[in-house]
């Protein structure tokens, strides 16, 4: 059964990637003022389209005209108090999808209280790193967080390997999906849960490297199921990272190859990206 | 007559890119946080300074200190409430010269509110794509927008030759010029319309091209008047950007070549960049 | 005793380079929108680690996680009135070192307000180019400005020799490291005064050269004392500029070549830069 799974879900990919260079959707972003350009330039170089606000009935506004959207709460301003609640709010009445990028948590009473209020309006994908969604797991309360070493910043100290119970118990509540980066990657619905090769060691230099992804993420959103869409951004940027690395010298022109590549990736390169799949247990 | 013109307008566009390489004007901006860098370093590439604020009595001071100033309204931030408005009434007061980029026309209560206050305190120059001029003349009731398709996000919908009747009404309200970008771009003083060809089809696909061309147009502001200003902005990005293609892998690769073509550029090389020019009727 | 003084300096800036690409430290930021990309990978590039926030609770909170801090006042924010003497409270509590650059120095009241405030919780190192060292030492009233042709927006109107009676002034009174960059660097104790070569003429091309330099400084002054950690940065930028200008064709091919410079710089490259060292009397 598992290899039927692994095809179709190839396929999908595939598909996800296709259909974004063909329909140019938009997935519009709330998000950090380091990587906010990346975002753009990531989202725009897979075939999509950008636009970022920062006020309340901007990002609602921004839930009804896009097709998905991404929420990265990695510099987060006071109006934030109010924006990202309605947001939110306007994506979970309009059933839209929207990838939550839960950077920084634990920092600030803001952020805390804004991450918790997710918890009932929910994100359709969440992507962090191994840390990140350890936390978060753990202030939803779905998780002990025995795991967890803890977050430095906004970088990770824990492995992939030991964040999968608490990405399988947000994905699970969430009903949609859970990107973990790291050296291998691992994405999950709650009911599979793939792991994913390539990227480079040059992604982790790069600030922006994981926000993107999300923003990229969003953008196959528009086209794909949470799973499928995560899946796609990640195997996108695996592709991409081992495309870039041949030729860089460092990690800016990394980036700049980086960027090019994910231009230039087809559907076929990114449906053959390696993975493997577990089913989870109940 | 016509030939005479273009002749005298090339030599200002000419006189435009050699000045602001020998006096390296500042022209400050208020503009949004996903292409402010690209905008700064677009600004220095051509020649000129570049200087960001967001606070009220700031815009104003740099109203002061400015040859000309760019306002873009791409993301904005509860304090433009009062920043906008305090610094388009300093920009009149002393007769400066600005740029106006009505990105995300239509979106949001705030960005309504300040765009129909510029009615009254005059931008020099507005840059915009086909849907986001269309949007401005109508919102100021200078066109009834019926050649409007509308905007989407922070895309255009509508073709550049469909703009022309609302550029032309802007124009001739503000005195000024209006610059509308696309395949072909449409500049404009009321009296005479440029269309310029050249470009890439890469500029697309880097976020804060048409950001940019804004705040370069602020900076030949400094030492041309605005039509001139409008149309050696526009000139340099076409030259650029047709320079940068030849190399470019990608959107990334892109991007660096287009910087170091602007960088590169001589007052010979944008003032023979090809374009027509018509009269406009009454 | 200059020779040795000088080999023990090497020794030193060698040792900073080192010890941050074996422990990776976390220099947080509060900096502005425009440079705040470039800060962070450049921040990565040399081994550190980077986390930017704007709120006042997380500005303390960064005080306590990061090994030192970052505060730059290009592009400051209403929140900034609170955030900044939270954080530079909290730093001076926690005796961490933190870098302070002034730029924009005499523009609005809130900026001038807050760098008063920074006379008392004093920065360990402060950053700045010619005129914004002599604006903030005349603010401070340890210099009597004479020297001063004043400040342009973020760009320097005087030169480096003329900051130097301000720069010692700004050092002794707080006790640790002033460095101001130009065409030949000084970087000073209140004690020593080393000037600085190397470089590159595109430096001064690409916004936040300077606004990183100050970003890479707080990363060493997680390893090194004040004036080692300037020194480090000033000769690590010197290295990698050089390096990078042999294959720029213009600003944008130069920052990509700079930041992948700055990467590959080995210990004994920076600590190779030439420097000279001259004795301030009293």
């Amino acid at each position: 059964m598992k290899k039927t799974t692994k095809e179709a879900l190839r396929r999908e990919i595939r598909d996800a990637v296709r259909l974004v260079r063909e329909k140019n959707p938009m997935a519009p972003s709330v998000t950090n003022t380091v990587t906010i350009n990346l975002v753009a330039n990531a989202q725009l170089a897979v075939g999509g389209s950008a636009a970022m606000v920062y006020l309340a009935d901007e990002g609602e506004a921004m839930a009804a005209l896009g097709g998905a959207m991404y929420i990265n709460m990695g510099t987060i301003l006071p109006v934030y108090a109010e924006t990202l609640p309605r947001t939110a709010k306007a994506l979970s009445e309009q059933e839209k999808s929207w990838v939550l990028d839960p950077v920084g948590i634990g920092v600030g009473g803001l952020r805390t209280s804004l991450l918790q209020g997710f918890r009932a309006d929910k994100p359709t994908i969440i992507r962090g790193n191994a840390s990140e969604i350890i936390a978060l797991a753990t202030l939803w309360e779905l998780d002990d967080g025995k795991t967890a070493s803890g977050v430095r910043g906004v970088d990770a100290t824990d492995s992939v390997e030991s964040a999968r119970a608490a990405a399988v118990a947000l994905a699970r509540h969430t009903g949609g999906a859970v990107a973990v980066s790291g050296p291998t990657d691992l994405v999950t619905d709650g009911k599979s849960v793939a792991w994913a090769e390539g990227g480079s060691r040059f992604l982790p230099m790069i600030t922006g490297a994981g926000c993107s992804l999300g923003g990229v993420a969003a953008i196959y959103a528009c086209v794909a199921r949470p799973f499928v869409a995560a899946l796609t951004a990640t195997a996108i940027y695996n592709y991409a990272g081992a495309e870039a690395e041949k030729s860089a010298q460092g990690p800016a022109s990394f980036q700049t190859a980086f960027l090019d590549a994910l231009y230039q990736a087809t559907p076929e390169a990114v449906g053959a990206q390696p993975f493997t799949l577990e089913t989870v247990g109940k």
